[in-house]
């Protein structure tokens, strides 16, 4: 496989990432919605520490786990980020 | 659907994840290594601006571009940093 190959991979690995970081949205986007109905907190430490565990625990490399940790700290606060914005806009 | 059902849904989404961000860095890893092996520059800013517009094309939310670009920019700082611990390495 030629830079090119490789590239074309690429792009295809992140349209696949770009599906299933919209689809981890909604789900907490749902998450966020059912707490808020039920009075529930919306931040559980607990349960972003489970979140790294899990996904760590799924982790075969080449990233190593810090990286790994690093992408989804990142993602969890887009998550986040989306939740406030949902909701700010539905109370307007 | 109840909160843990959803929670389960994004803890294999987070699989999902994992697995994609180490197939991606595979993928960083090699084309690193045709680089160095044909004495080609490492970093292209505009293949990486060419990775922003492919992913954020095919964005269809509920993330807004700027979401997906933030943790893109994540992933790709980790490819990089990945290439440089493996050529390090090779090179000791």
């Amino acid at each position: 496989m030629d830079i090119s190959d490789w590239r074309k991979k690429i792009d295809e690995i992140d349209r696949g990432l770009v599906h299933l970081l919209n689809e981890r949205a909604r789900c907490a986007v749902e998450i966020g919605r059912i707490k808020r109905q039920n009075g529930l907190p919306i931040q559980e430490p607990n349960r972003e520490q489970e979140v790294f565990r899990q996904a760590l625990a799924a982790n075969q490399g080449p990233l190593p786990d810090e990286a790994i940790r690093r992408v989804l700290e990142r993602i969890v606060e887009e998550g986040k980020a989306l939740q406030r914005s949902v909701f700010e806009r539905k109370s307007d």
